[in-house]
């Protein structure tokens, strides 16, 4: 074991190391980074069990930094431990470099991006959670929390679900400096405040010290040998911790120190000390669960029942658990409305129940996903709003999960507006490199979880409430970034282009104009997400560039906008009426709202009559692409 | 007071009413209220102080029920109260009918819309905030919630800051009726799982058996006569409570009961139960802060020192808040960046710090406007996504909330991806009748500061990090909804539209395309919804429809969309380049990150020249507005 000594130096060192890279980056948070230091010491110096030279290592502990603005510390660590060179360490927060302000996975021994509050501690339980019911194998997570991110909820969703599900692989340390960006914590040094709760929740809870290595390592222990409950380490610290500058100082937060030579002075002049991080002990692989490869995709026939997209998905996700071994379930308590619960019935063992609580929810999947499982995460599309931040940071990780939002839309009918999902397009698509798909069909819903298992990155699926008639065969191809053309003839006057419950009013829509001599081609729009640009080119260059776009959501930032942005710097424009929801929609029967809100089939065939008797919008057989 | 047999009646009768209603309406949820329906009962026959009559009345109790889907009780407790009449009970969930699906304040005792699990609780913390610190009336407000929403983290920011504040005119009632949606919650009937905690937040507890009239009564009473701190009565109910067919049955979660009229006959038939709910004793009239009217809006010299935009906002609120005594601030925690701790040294009993709780955060302010307060809410625009349900939900509510959000986009530099907002302009245009602004320069920012306090419904403004040179004029105009041209000429060939830190990129293009000849129209577009569709349209004509728009933002929903969405239905549609940030960024300086994303005035300049030698995209002089 590593000396006392040693390890007090490596505290000392990290503060030294912390303030050099704030001063060279001459921003960042130095202070925050300091009294966290000591810990951090007795860890990587003891405690830790982790290959640096192998970060794929499925036995690797993880070191998550909830406090992600603490990066100057995590950054030392590497350094300590040899797996970046001095060289790149004063690169910190430099343009290129991979030691970015805040955390991100462009570095191999990151995890997750951090650096939105509150975050790494729910995503630790899904990382821990997965080394226990997935991997089985006996890593263990760390967590570094910041006392000023205790406030935010999403740690107590994390804290009670640790504590139900009994992570004893799970060792949260709580750095309490007391001091917050622009004052004192609520609790400050008022450690009970944090340990009690946790209590109250089933955790093992260790008061101490955070500057007294003898304490420290105590604490480990006692946490390593806890079982059947996660630990959580309170540890009363100094922000700034060692450096008369700033130790235990106001308006000392997220910036370099003023005379950094002092401090380092103050500190002792800790020459740079090489720590050997220990390998993990555990060679074991990672548990594979038996799958029947041949298990069939559901199939719906063209004229059978009416079946909702959401019980596509249910019946689609069930079955390729059975043929997949590593995709996993997470539900937010509402699987018998996402059918998730189908999954929960076919493969019990990767169903996780997250109950009400999204942040959690999407933090799971995050976590499974570090580990290289493929979670599908479901709840109402409208619920998913509470988890957006968590959808934002997991982008910025490059995490791979597949979200599924039901209930979408004024067609949900009686339950009213705060059930209905009127802006997850919007929401969903203005995230860098995002995949949305809004199917119309069972058998289209079906082959696109299929696909989502194998897309990088976040994608997004939005189905409806409501039972729609099956529009196409079983075994139909629909790649992502297609369309379908349901409805097509040489003389089209005017697209008509939607997705989900309203492809359908569309398709009554063509059919009455039909009736009135007007032909109408109708598009369904299923890939949100990359669009299918020639489809949509073709189209206009056939209509005299006229198209109705429908879509039960606000006007702004969904379908009727990726069709319009498509050909914003198209040479040849078509004409786009935007049917969307206009207004806050009340309770009612689907058809009642549908219609209310202006998005029915008669305002569609109505916006269509209107613009065909414009004549063409661009001459017609001039084509719309991008050139 | 009320008879215990009539409170027991009451009880049974709250419960029949329920069942009516879901039965009428063939939806809905009974037994989440029959659950509920004793603890009710008591309420509103002997504690509750309300004016039915006068909804307005400041002194009024406030009740809110956090489990919003137990409408059918909240409406038989009006239909009890003589509120409404038994016809328009019989309307619930009908199309048109104030009796939503769950509880929106179209009707007028309301405060908020629920339906949103965990978002009742924390608004009743800003509701009783407000009475305590604003108004500083003696109402009390009690909040219902249910057991599976105590796994939402923002029931526990509640519950850590109405402890923290000591709000004993806050009672929060529990109903633990043990099932969830699908089935057991996680804590089932372990009262203490969620007493404990609350204590450990500095709650007075009770724990009772939520059936028992003589316990439900004395633990109001208990909670009443509770001062320092708010007081959680933790209630062990039975789901469906008193019906054979669902008393602490699963599965029977969110429909109607199968038999309404066995249940009813169980519950013993019981008529009609009217009850004079009492009014308030109090007459007090609302604290008004004193103010000075005459506190001049700040003003910024053109070619003086470069002020950042959130600078100015927090220079402008400070004064609006001496101004007006109705401005309140509502922080994250980082009101050193965002400038409201201007607000805190000018007003400090009109500034609420709510820590890093974004969800309280937003809440507080929801819960403020309530109360006829004019919530200024701000933190880092990346964080704003944490509340986004939140925001979703005020929307339902018709909260009138104004939002700011810093630290917008790549050209905050060094910190990296977490604090950048990409994808808060799409986020905010989403929701049916919000405002969206974006100014460019710190006069116009303060004016619109000032605007904002005026806007109905939810307002937001994005603000930079970065100091920005002055553009205007004190004193100069901007109305929500306009736009301004900064550089014109009669031959201009292409229009430059940005907003922001953009703008100046802009600006420096449009100097050097001047010098190559290239006239070019710079537009800033402060608003982006609503937009100035005059401005643009005549830019669109002026130009052959030559349009650059550039956004610190992802390319979807932002403001390149909001200006192509303008024009997808015109006669002539200009064509839009539309410059935002095309991949992950890192950190970086701000000018090394917004040349790395392709926004800078490099970028900007190449977009219009090629525009510019492709010629005219529509006639020039053509009209470019909707006909």
């Amino acid at each position: 074991m590593i000396d006392d000594e040693t390890v007090r130096q490596l505290g000392l060192r990290l503060r030294i190391d912390s303030i050099r890279a704030a001063a060279t980056a001459n921003s960042g948070h130095p202070t925050s980074s300091m009294s966290a230091a000591d810990l951090m010491a007795v860890l990587m110096a003891r405690h830790l069990r982790y290959d640096f030279d192998a970060p794929e290592n499925p036995n690797n502990d993880h070191l998550i930094f909830s406090k992600g603005h603490a990066s100057p510390l995590l950054y030392s660590i590497y350094l300590a431990a040899g797996a970046i060179t001095e060289e790149e360490f004063l690169t910190y927060r430099k343009f290129g470099s991979r030691l970015q302000g805040h955390p991100t996975p462009v570095l191999p021994w990151v995890d997750v991006a951090t650096g939105s509050l509150g975050q790494g501690l729910p995503i630790g339980v899904g990382v821990a959670l997965a080394g226990r019911d997935l991997d089985r194998l006996p890593y263990r997570t760390w967590v570094l929390c910041g006392d000023s991110e205790m406030a935010e909820g999403s740690i107590w969703e994390a804290v009670d679900h640790a504590g139900y599900l009994g992570l004893e692989n799970l060792i949260a340390i709580i750095d309490v400096n007391r001091l917050g960006q622009r004052g004192p914590t609520m609790h400050q040094w008022d450690l009970d405040s944090y340990a009690n709760r946790a209590q109250a929740s089933g955790w093992h809870t260790i008061e101490i010290d955070g500057h007294d290595i003898d304490a420290i390592e105590d604490a480990y222990r006692d946490a390593e040998a806890t079982e059947g409950r996660p630990t959580m380490i309170v540890a009363k610290t100094h922000k700034g911790s060692g450096a008369s500058e700033t130790d235990n100082v106001e308006g000392k937060h997220g910036q370099p120190l003023k005379d950094p030579e002092k401090a380092i002075h103050e500190l002792g002049d800790i020459p740079p000390v090489h720590i050997q991080v220990q390998k993990p002990e555990s060679t074991g692989i990672p548990h594979r669960f038996e799958v029947d490869p041949s298990t069939p995709r559901p199939r719906y026939e063209v004229g059978g029942d009416a079946v909702a997209t959401r019980r596509a998905f249910g019946d689609a996700l069930a079955a390729l658990a059975q043929r997949r071994g590593d995709i996993v379930a997470v539900d937010g308590e509402v699987g018998n409305s996402t059918f998730l619960e189908l999954t929960d019935q076919a493969e019990p063992e990767r169903y996780f129940e997250m109950y009400i609580a999204e942040q959690q929810l999407m933090a799971a999947a995050v976590g499974f996903q570090v580990r290289h499982w493929t979670p599908f995460a479901a709840t109402f599309a409208a619920f998913l709003s509470r988890a957006y931040d968590f959808v934002r940071m997991a982008v910025i990780s490059q995490a791979k999960v597949a979200i599924m939002g039901s209930h979408a839309g004024v067609s949900i009918g009686e339950d009213g507006p705060s059930q209905m999902a009127l802006e997850d397009l919007a929401e969903f698509r203005a995230l860098g490199t995002s995949t949305v798909l809004y199917p119309s069909d069972p058998n289209q819903t079906a082959a696109l979880v299929d696909a989502m298992a194998d897309i990088p990155g976040i994608s997004y699926m939005r189905t409806t409430r409501a039972a729609l008639p099956t529009l196409y065969e079983p075994g139909e191809e629909f790649p992502v970034g297609g369309a379908k053309v349901l409805r097509s003839s040489a003389g089209d006057q005017v697209a008509l282009i939607s997705a989900g419950y309203t492809l359908h009013e569309a398709l009554k829509a063509a059919d009455a104009l039909a009736e009135e001599g007007i032909s109408a081609r109708v598009i369904d729009l299923y890939s949100i997400k990359p669009l299918d640009l020639e489809i949509l080119a073709a189209a206009s260059t056939a209509t005299g560039g006229r198209f109705v776009t429908v879509e039960d959501h606000w006007p702004e930032g969904g379908l009727g906008s990726a069709v319009v942005d498509a050909f914003a710097d198209a040479d040849a424009r078509p004409r786009v009426v935007k049917l969307a929801v206009t207004h806050l929609p009340g309770s009612g029967t689907p058809d009642q709202l549908v219609n209310d809100v202006g998005i029915g089939a008669r305002h569609i065939a109505e916006a269509a009559r209107e613009l065909v008797a414009r004549g063409p919008q661009i001459p017609v057989g001039v084509g719309a692409g991008q050139d």
